[in-house]
């Protein structure tokens, strides 16, 4: 039996401890972290596994014999990129707490609006004390875009807290008590909508398809009177020039935004200067090392048993 | 058989045309509004009902034959307090709107302090990008005061969203998947919560309640460092001075509180001041108008046809 393989640690997070973290989860493996200036040069042939957050192009070339890929992140877009993905199953990473805590993010965006929290505490600086409209959760229709993992538990936990919602999908789905279309339906779907949130991977089809357009297909004159935007999928999605129109010009009413198209977002960007958006520095949900190597412990376990492997992308849909 | 009763509308609620909406709810019966100067020195003998909001306490010698009396909103302190109250049934307002619109507010208030909503808009506006410690819902235990109709309805709000829910009232309850405290083991609830969330009524016993001491004896050290302070009962429960302290001593991390001991909150209150309290004007579950006459539509109902009242007010309890 030949020795087991590798693994290339290529990840670009702020974190510490990364290599000695997923050791504890590989004991009998060596981890080749390309962060360590050594390995810069080193020959990766013949190494199985490598798990990436946006690869450098010559990875592939360097480690020509990669038999399974893992993302460290839900999305893959940062792989999907790269020129020369080599034609080997890409695990993404999914994970209970990854999502729980994108749902907690998106019900408290929609709170958040539906609750008028931004104007109220601007008052309270004032201190003025004086009551808004704000309309009941089931009066506003959150459309959500993206019924993958994330979206699914997002319309579970709006539903539990009154909201009605629909669904947005490539594919037609069938949920239980919840209108949902696919994309011929767009045009339907976004005129019931008062809180647009999109959970959407970053594909060809998704790359700036929130525009001044998409925007202005919204529902207008809903229980709050205008229309919110709330994105946590991925800032390509986005034309942000088109968002800052539309939060100004008053076809929506409020933003929420974790993902923009260059990140951090500059600092020059006019989006920081609206009273009515809110921003959060793509942390709506973030990874958990700890859960990354306990899911790529598992799924090596079943790739090497002969089994399938689980969360693997659909390359040909690019998600 | 005798006319039908008139009702006494005595509601100090900013808000037009509510003598014509109770009229539609009772279309054969006089409708007395004291709000008008005319029913000012009116004979009010031999009238069997009334609704009200803060009732002046010559109402109960003005109008010595009640037979049921309505409280305009869910709390009934308002009549409690005023001296002279018949013994007659008293019913609260209880509403599916009232209590949805309340867990809203409540499972918000948790989730901006959970995800460090201040602290975020704070840095939005100097444009900076940077990620704080936000912990999992499942890592704060929420301490609920008061599992009444509002206390467990937000109680499964906060469950579905991941918190770790445990709950006290004056007598001990049984329920599914929450761990429960009565008045005695108030010691042990409060050394176990992060996030104290407050649905009590104001009674004697729980009048001041909310005092320094008590803060400081909350969970300090949990998953977000320090406790949460969270208050959509009655004003008067807390004491604001202390709540001051608390917030600004480092006691408490964060606050939220709709009610205070007057209201509106005085301009020159301190708490207005603070960056780490969100303040709402008792804004968290508005009484709404129709809801309550339909209700009174379906009590009179059933007063009259002899059964049994719903809602009534434990008059020994105070609540
Ligand atoms: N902000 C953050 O912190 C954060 C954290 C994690 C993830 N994310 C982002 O969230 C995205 C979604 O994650 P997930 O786990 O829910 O992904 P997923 O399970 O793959 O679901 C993606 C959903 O989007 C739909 N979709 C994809 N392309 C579409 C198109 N062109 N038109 C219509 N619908 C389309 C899919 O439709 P089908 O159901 O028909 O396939 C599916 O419902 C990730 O890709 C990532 O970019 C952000
Ligand atoms: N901010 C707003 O907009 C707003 C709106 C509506 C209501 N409210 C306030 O919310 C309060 C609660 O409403 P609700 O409908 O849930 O009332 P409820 O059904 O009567 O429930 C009251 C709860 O408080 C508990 N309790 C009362 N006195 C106590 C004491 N001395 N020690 C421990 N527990 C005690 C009760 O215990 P038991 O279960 O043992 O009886 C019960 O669980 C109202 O009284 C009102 O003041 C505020």
């Amino acid at each position: 039996m030949r020795a087991k393989s590798a693994i290339i640690l290529d990840l670009k997070f702020a974190r510490d401890n990364l290599k000695q973290t997923i050791q504890t989860f590989f004991p009998d493996r060596e981890i080749i972290d390309l962060a360590e200036p050594d390995n810069a040069a080193r020959d990766l042939s013949g190494i199985d596994y490598a798990v990436v957050w946006k690869p450098d192009a010559d990875l592939f070339r360097r480690a020509p014999d990669l038999k399974v890929l893992f993302s460290g992140g839900a999305g893959v877009d940062h792989i999907m990129s790269v020129e020369g993905i080599p034609d080997i199953p890409i695990v993404r990473f999914v994970d209970r707490n990854l999502t729980t805590r994108m749902s907690e993010w998106i019900v408290l965006q929609c709170l958040i609006h539906l609750r008028r929290v931004l104007p109220y505490l601007e008052q309270q600086k004032k201190r003025v004390w004086s009551e808004f409209l704000q309309p009941e959760a089931s009066e506003i229709t959150v459309g959500l875009m993206g019924l993958g993992v994330l979206g699914l538990d997002a319309a579970a936990k709006l539903r539990a807290l009154g909201f009605t919602v629909i669904g947005w999908s490539r594919t037609k789905k069938e949920i239980e008590g919840m209108e949902t279309f696919d994309a011929t339906g767009m045009n339907d779907f976004l005129s019931r909508t008062d809180f647009l949130v999109g959970l959407l991977p970053l594909t060809p089809e998704t790359t700036g398809l929130y525009n001044h357009d998409l925007f202005g297909r919204l529902r207008q004159g809903g229980a709050l009177g205008k229309p919110v935007f709330i994105n946590a999928g991925r800032g390509k999605s986005q034309n942000e020039a088109d968002l800052h129109i539309a939060l100004t010009d008053g076809t929506l009413g409020g933003a929420s935004v974790d993902v923009f198209a260059v990140e951090p977002l500059p600092e020059a960007s006019p989006l920081w200067g609206l009273d009515n958006l809110v921003i959060t520095p793509h942390a709506a949900a973030p990874s958990e090392p700890v859960a990354l190597f306990q899911l790529m412990q598992e799924q090596i376990g079943r790739f090497e048993r002969g089994e399938t492997l689980q969360f693997t992308v659909n390359t040909a849909a690019g998600y």
